[in-house]
């Protein structure tokens, strides 16, 4: 990331302040940020492309629940940014409200739908509160806040409650509680990075038959450790298909060996980059 | 499936009458269906498991745009179904209206979020047409119908038009042209099928570094043609993880001496079924 000394760094971000991307920057640079808030994926990368505006991005890339943003990888794939890190968050969901009101007060809960979604169980308990879908969680908050809206709770992260003093009248509130999101922190520049010990490779195959499992005994022959394997079909097209594959390694020298070899098996190679492992907050 | 000779075949689907999941389903059994409509896909596998309800079910399962559904997957491996076939489906939108008008007689457009975000495009085209998001694609079509709406257009798949008998205002209005939507074809029970030649897989890892290596040079030495693999990584426990295998194969000894083989190498295994691989529509 480029900075001067007095300036913050600017991250570009989907959502709104007390969103989960704004919490997962946070922790990963660990320091006071100023953030591009941007409506879509698309307008993240175009504003971590552009260093007028910003000094790079962080965009959700996978979830435990709903799986790989597919359209994030195609976003990457058609951009010159590089993956410099990344950190994995555990999705908590909170019902807040203006001070003092408790869950018996509440007429209306606001929230994005998939936050709504990700709370079923515990909204079937309370059918006679009307449930309002809104473009974001952390919006839904904000406007209780401004609006002085009583009888209202939104349902957002708790970072959201902190921000606009909301009450955290019903925590943890989500069905499934094992809820973690894979973002990553992606930049114009690859940089060397010494502590690098993970690598996100993108490829195409070959339109023959069997070219996948030469791919396959290929990377299991390196003996990194694989912490994910996804295909891509691009089904009108038979046997020819994307594949994302990240890899651990100890010397970043085997991965530019396994770099080589692919290159003569596949029909394109990107290293999309090599970073340090994320942890998970 | 189970059919006497005078019933339909009932297949689970979620959505309503004219929706891509009906489409598929029809095209797929090629006679004619009785249909139990659902609003989950959760009520989509518990309807297929009841043979009072139902003779199964056909339920999507990734696209080419938006990836792997992997809520779906977790709902498989907690049923006991297996999949019995699979069909492909390309995915048009379409802009349709009571007959008569034309793009410039509409005030509003009503459809699910996700196909108004399919038809961003277009709709950029057209900003001041209100647009008003609904549960269903061929709902918004059938309320055109049945409250004879004027000034108000659906975006739904060409099926929706000719059951609610609209008129086709503006065709394929979709951004991305190569949108295809691959549903699986479930049922209680596995039957044994001559003309299978594909497999789906479901597999998790034992906790060991470079377990997964081991796995895939195993799968590819078998020289079969592989159409998908994923990884899903349950992130809190590290190096634990599902894996999914969808396998081409001419001769089914060879799939059954895979899974012999990958038993000793994983800590759970599931042949999910095997079925005659699918065409296009």
């Amino acid at each position: 990331m480029n900075k001067s000394i007095k300036d913050n760094i600017r991250v570009a971000i989907q959502g709104f302040s007390g969103s989960f991307h704004e919490k997962a920057a946070q922790h990963y640079f660990n320091e006071t940020l100023s953030f591009v808030y941007c409506n879509t994926f698309s307008e993240v990368v175009k504003a971590s492309e552009d260093s007028e505006l910003s000094d790079g991005g962080l965009m959700a890339i996978e979830n435990s629940i709903a799986g790989t943003i597919l359209p994030n990888y195609q976003l990457l794939r058609n951009s010159a940014l590089s993956i410099v890190g990344e950190v994995y968050l555990q999705i908590g969901q909170q019902l807040m409200a203006l001070p003092g009101q408790t869950i018996s007060d509440i007429k209306e809960i606001h929230s994005h739908h998939m936050a709504i979604k990700q709370c079923e169980e515990f909204l079937k308990k309370h059918p006679n509160i009307k449930l309002v879908e809104t473009e974001d969680t952390a919006l839904s908050a904000k406007k209780i806040k401004n609006e002085h809206l009583k009888g209202v709770a939104a349902i957002a992260g708790e970072q959201a409650a902190k921000i606009y003093d909301l009450e955290i009248i019903a925590p943890n509130i989500e069905t499934v509680k094992n809820n973690f999101t894979r973002f990553l922190v992606i930049n114009p520049e690859q940089r060397d990075n010494h502590e690098a010990n993970k690598a996100s490779l993108l490829f195409s195959l070959v339109h023959e038959p069997k070219s996948l499992s030469d791919v396959l005994i290929t990377i299991g022959e390196y003996d990194f450790n694989i912490s994910k394997i996804q295909s891509f079909p691009i089904i009108e097209q038979e046997w020819s298909y994307y594949f994302v594959v990240d890899i651990e390694f100890d010397e970043i020298k085997e991965l530019y060996n396994l770099i080589e070899e692919l290159k003569h098996k596949t029909s394109s190679l990107r290293l999309l980059g090599s970073y340090k492992k994320g942890i998970t907050i």
